[in-house]
């Protein structure tokens, strides 16, 4: 039997050009904040920062921070200080990240650490860290630098747990997420959250927009973790594998651990310890992540995170913000198709 | 001739046993301030921490705090938060410090890096950070948070700039200053100055403590240069001749440089470059720091420094504090004699 396949009218692909377009001129008035206070005397910290900050970071977070001020009409301009201090503290991040994975690659290009070294790595993480608190500080708002420093003391919380359940092939679907929405939604939360401090915002406004973070947080991450197991460092600026060579417990993997046969669950306890992890076996944990539909399930898992975050939204009046934020939400979800 | 040397009435060798006394009750309660909030549900980061925190710290910084605060008859609680923020500060710049400088030994026992591998350290003195700013936050003065903060970016760019002069015996000695004034001497001068803020006391009476930490800083480090050379590791608890064989360039090593012949400077260029800094070159760097009167003179720096912060000192009134304060002045001098 045979049947002509209608092609529905169809949604145009999801993208982030909305929030882009919301947000490009205050990322200007953002980007300038960040050129500026990234400077330094020592000429190696605005080199090696600016090898991150300036080489195409996509400022999601503070693109949420401007995204989320615009939900609520916010008209000043507090929040491209505070935006730029969120971005500090996620390039701290991802500069002891690499330090912490010995990765090699980042967005298609050479690692910090691998260009400069760990020490240099470390220390201008801790400048930037250090700068992000300046710019609060001079914001002047005790209820942006509480929830600012509380996420940093979450994220490297997140960031330790992590390390703890690395090559753990036992760590639960539970502990993977306390991990995850520690050590990426927290930011992604606190970046949202802020807008409704600034806009001096109620609290039930709060709760929805550090919601509304918090569970893109948790999709973007999710969707983060299949990738790594889909894509390959030509398309997606990282090294394709990178998770399963380092030992990384990630949601697919625990799926794959779990459904497994006895023989399975040998093959990930010894590849995960390192103990065998080339590319015939990057090449068995496809076959097996495919055959326990792992991938399939964590990306089922992100769109779960994906809807809720869009419903975070609902109380809020219609109109183009609201629709930049959901279509990232989308855009976040549809990068692993 | 031989002459009978009469011995004059001695003064007692210097300590801190004054400082320590007066700051007794006040530092049981910043200890169980650091105890509380180094906790955390990932037992890692207590395990760690506790390590360096718990495992006989001076906590100079922490009792400089709580001495200044005694000075100006403050009677309040405030700096006992403040005080474990600035201990956080320093802890997590030492599991910093380690990591950068691949140490093994700190304090007489092996180094948190060393026993759980540069990954923890980086992320457990990320956690200390942030913690060190929810405490701040608590305490709610943007005045101290922006003090700290300062002084956080400040000493990451002395750690960067000391970085970039590593192994570069050209280093002049106002750029060493610089240096250790920013990675060293900024904390010591925060953790003094806050006191002020905490009595409310006016604007000359903060840049007095402020100059009097400063000041006590560049002399500390000033004589840990120096002993770095003539101290082993039985006594102090750290390697001799980590600097030298590190290639860290120190005002003892600037001098001999300076003053040496050509040969001598070559030695010296060879030696922290780290071609040739085994115990034999260990050695000949001890026979040229004493007949450049290197070191020696390194110390006499450290007293015209630790006289400056006494002088900071002349407009407050007698009494134990000042005299605590005095003598820890005299203390970190005599700790190379």
């Amino acid at each position: 039997m045979t049947a002509t396949i209608h092609s529905l009218p169809k949604r145009p692909t999801p993208s982030m050009a909305g929030l882009m377009a919301l947000t490009a001129p205050g990322l200007t008035q953002v980007n300038h904040v960040i050129i500026d206070r990234m400077q330094s005397p020592v000429a190696l910290i605005p080199e090696l920062a600016g090898h991150l900050i300036a080489g195409g970071g996509k400022r999601l977070r503070p693109m949420l921070t401007l995204g989320c001020a615009a939900l609520l009409d916010y008209a000043g301009t507090r929040h491209h200080k505070l935006a730029a201090a969120v971005e500090f503290i996620h390039t701290a991040t991802l500069l002891h990240d690499d330090v912490v994975d010995v990765s090699g690659l980042r967005r298609g290009k050479p690692t910090a650490n691998r260009l400069w070294g760990n020490p240099a790595s470390v220390l201008v993480g801790d400048f930037l860290f250090s700068r992000s608190f300046e710019l609060m500080v001079e914001d002047g708002s005790l209820k942006v630098l509480k929830i600012l420093s509380s996420a940093s003391s979450i994220i490297a919380e997140g960031e330790v747990a992590q390390l703890t359940a690395q090559r753990n092939v036992e760590t639960s679907e539970d502990r993977y997420l306390e991990i995850i929405t520690a050590k990426t939604a927290a930011l992604f939360a606190a970046a949202c959250q802020i807008a409704a401090i600034v806009a001096e915002r109620n609290a039930a406004t709060e709760a929805a927009l550090e919601a509304y973070g918090r569970n893109l947080g948790i999709a973007f991450q999710l969707v983060d973790d299949a990738i790594d197991y889909v894509s390959d460092a030509d398309t997606m600026g990282k090294d394709s594998g990178d998770d399963f060579r380092d030992g990384k417990i990630t949601l697919p993997v625990i799926l794959a651990y779990a459904r497994g046969s006895e023989e399975d669950r040998e093959f990930w306890r010894r590849a995960m310890s390192g103990r065998a992890n080339g590319d015939t076996e990057l090449a068995r944990a496809g076959t097996l992540l495919a055959q326990t539909n792992a991938v399939t399930d964590t990306l089922a898992r992100a769109r779960h995170y994906g809807a809720r975050a869009i419903d975070t939204l609902a109380g809020f009046p219609n109109g183009p913000a609201k629709t930049a934020l959901t279509e990232t939400v989308e855009f976040a979800i549809a990068r692993a198709y």
